[in-house]
């Protein structure tokens, strides 16, 4: 393992309860009615844990997906609040972090900073945020708007939210409270700092009532891969969380971007890990993954898979026959959904002639890494080594099997092959990933 | 035992950390450098399950109490964010109730109603909320806004909240989800409900995302005790925590008041438990309750005495001497924080010469019942027997000690009297509260 380049570093993603996809419960190990139970993600916590993932990575919405009617019938939609469930996790884990995300758009600063701040002194270190701005109109109307902020007027929001939220954890310095019962001092006032924030979007005085977080400031996870994003996480980001491109030298070329616009914030390159999405679908031989892929493509229902392409698209296409010919013609320029996802499938589909089945399917497949614990633990230590990435937030197809088949199969390998530590660094999720903690901003 | 009548319930309160007041972290047995460690908390919890009380009873306020210098340097103005320490402590107890403070002022209905379903989850039905409209201008100004909202208008947007947080825990109906793998039928479309909720404050269309709680609706605590309040109190809440008067007659009355309240709107009397505050200082003997009392006073240094009444007043009173002549002469119509407590103070006065040392000790000395286990159980007893309460939130004086006294002296005691259950009546909060489960708006 390289001196100068902390280890490759994992994180255990929930982006549904069922795994991956929304129809991932109809999976013959998925576990549909305990989508609302501690134990069972208790149970994925522990595992991940044992397979000394740096974090878990808990996906968040805030609405019901039911524009289409399919989404209400056939997908899973449930999901519990993630600070409820990370509280539960941090008293049943001790060294995985907790990285809950949170949407800078329909959120109040004081509130989140509370929330992370009591979590990472509750698990001794272990918090993190992954910073969304929220992407659709239903999640709009649950929060007294008709339609979604533009897309870089929540980017802006986004940047003050993080300073805002950043100032409040320094409220108070690590050293502010004395305890002293003799004399009756609870804290020095002079330790305490009034934020006293005026911007663009927010006003918010403080202090924050929680002391300064162990971690100094969770570490902030970001996702945004459009322009807007991309820039927030080169000024902002501890940690990004990317689709990279399936070849090797795209895959770095996005690597290589994100260090070079931190560098350029002033930040040192290492200060952001750059961890790409990996879906790996894992069989004892090439052809059972290939298996297990088909299974999934067939528990899709076709209006489900209708459906999820009218979401990406920001159009209904529900009444169209999956099996004529796709034709992109959408006006790009009124889009304010997901950019980036947008942009990729009109590059997927540009010069070729695909129906609609077989654009959804190309879609679903190339989200994927098929292969044994061999071959897949030689496709992440290769991007590793190759600096296409500083790890993977792994996104599991199916759960709980997926997370057992990772842990047992591919863990061992990647440590056998001298990229994965076999234990923690140490007790904070900020040790586990290689990041210093920041000082206060009022620290002299 | 009463057969009518469920038995006397226990809420196990924690105001501040330390105990009931600012400055009870100087006590001989106060823990000050864990209020932000979770053992801490854990402890506390899993003796009130020992003794049996119905539920934990988490305040909260948006603030550090800064207005005054005083607050910072002696007084504890730190605490955790109540959701986090809630989940976390939903799994080291199996039975309490687990009722968290939220503001209606300073939140989304969306996020509270899906935080609260989901303590109600993970918990396994013991999730409750304490509806607070938040009463200072300091959380204003962490949220936004210069002033707090006026008091009626609060009110208002409280009642409002209530209403669609209701509304969005329906969502769903008891039956909805199939979790069919064969069919991939996931929920039935036709038990999924959605709000479309345009009042006065809010716009929320829903649905929620997370099924119907275990308890139909987490019960509803509730503490105004203006006008606005009680109104607000006897046609929403299940439990009312209020400050009953001194006299037991007056105690009588203000229960009665809140009965009438939740017959008149069509309510049974039996399902708004009146709950009031119960802060008992338990000696061996009368003149050992009588000495912790001294300690406590003499505990809290002057000026935080002259601060807290400068809070209490709305009125900057903090450079006068404590000890000289106290008249009272605010301007009553502009006061917005908490109007019954400054009610109370006007009474109080009222014909009376007192310095404000004078005064400010008897406002603290008639929050305490001071007594030994037997004459405190005596007491608890009676009030419960003569209709004068249904239970008390027990806000003890100092932690850890006046909790581990109030379950090892008090509870066999009450046991023994014949108002208090040996053992818990159910696995769920309403259970315990005697109270039955909501059916949802929706259900035919």
């Amino acid at each position: 393992m390289s001196d100068a380049r902390a280890p490759l570093a994992l994180g255990a993603g929930i982006f549904y309860p069922g795994g991956e996809h929304v129809t991932s419960w109809r999976s013959p190990a998925a576990q549909p009615d305990r989508y609302l139970d501690l134990d069972y993600y208790a149970n994925f916590a522990k595992t991940a844990e044992e397979g000394v993932f740096a974090t878990l990575f808990i996906a968040d919405e805030l609405y019901v997906w039911d524009r289409f009617a399919s989404g209400i019938e056939h997908g899973v939609n449930i999901r519990p609040e993630p600070f409820t469930l990370l509280g539960a996790l941090s008293q049943l884990t001790s060294k995985i972090g907790l990285a809950a995300t949170i949407s800078t758009t329909y959120n109040e600063p004081y509130h989140v900073a509370r929330k992370l701040a009591s979590l990472d002194h509750l698990s001794r270190g272990r918090a993190a945020w992954n910073l969304v701005t929220s992407a659709s109109d239903e999640e709009a109307r649950n929060f007294g708007r008709d339609s979604h902020l533009d897309h870089g007027v929540r980017y802006r929001r986004g940047e003050e939210f993080v300073d805002v939220v950043q100032g409040l954890w320094d409220s108070w310095d690590d050293d502010a409270f004395r305890y002293d019962r003799e004399s009756g001092i609870f804290a020095d006032r002079d330790k305490l700092h009034v934020l006293d924030h005026h911007g663009e979007f927010l006003q918010v005085r403080g202090p924050l009532n929680v002391p300064r977080p162990p971690q100094g400031h969770p570490p902030l996870f970001q996702a945004g891969a459009s322009e807007a994003g991309r820039a927030l996480a080169g000024r902002t980001a501890e940690a990004v969380f990317t689709i990279s491109p399936d070849d090797i030298d795209g895959a770095t070329a996005l690597y290589d971007d994100y260090k070079r616009r931190a560098v350029a914030a002033g930040r040192d390159a290492e200060a952001l890990r750059v961890l790409p999405a990996l879906s790996p679908i894992i069989g004892r031989t090439r052809a059972e993954a290939e298996d297990k892929l088909r299974l999934i493509e067939e528990l899709t229902p076709d209006l489900v898979s209708l459906d999820l392409l009218s979401h990406y698209l920001g159009e209904d296409i529900s009444d169209r026959d999956i099996d004529e010919r796709f034709v992109f013609d959408f006006d790009h320029d009124s889009f304010n959904q997901s950019k980036s996802g947008y942009a990729s499938i009109a590059a997927l589909v540009e010069g070729k002639d695909l129906t609609i089945r077989e654009l959804y399917r190309t879609l679903l497949r190339r989200r994927f890494v098929l292969g044994t614990p061999d071959s897949l633990a030689d496709w992440i230590a290769e991007r590793y080594e190759r600096g296409a990435a500083d790890g993977f937030i792994v996104m599991f197809p199916t759960l709980p099997d997926s997370l057992d088949d990772f842990v047992a199969g591919i863990v061992p390998r990647l440590i056998d092959r001298g990229v994965y530590r076999a234990e923690y660094a140490g007790d904070t999720l900020r040790e586990n990933l290689g990041l210093s903690r920041p000082v206060g901003r009022y620290a002299s």
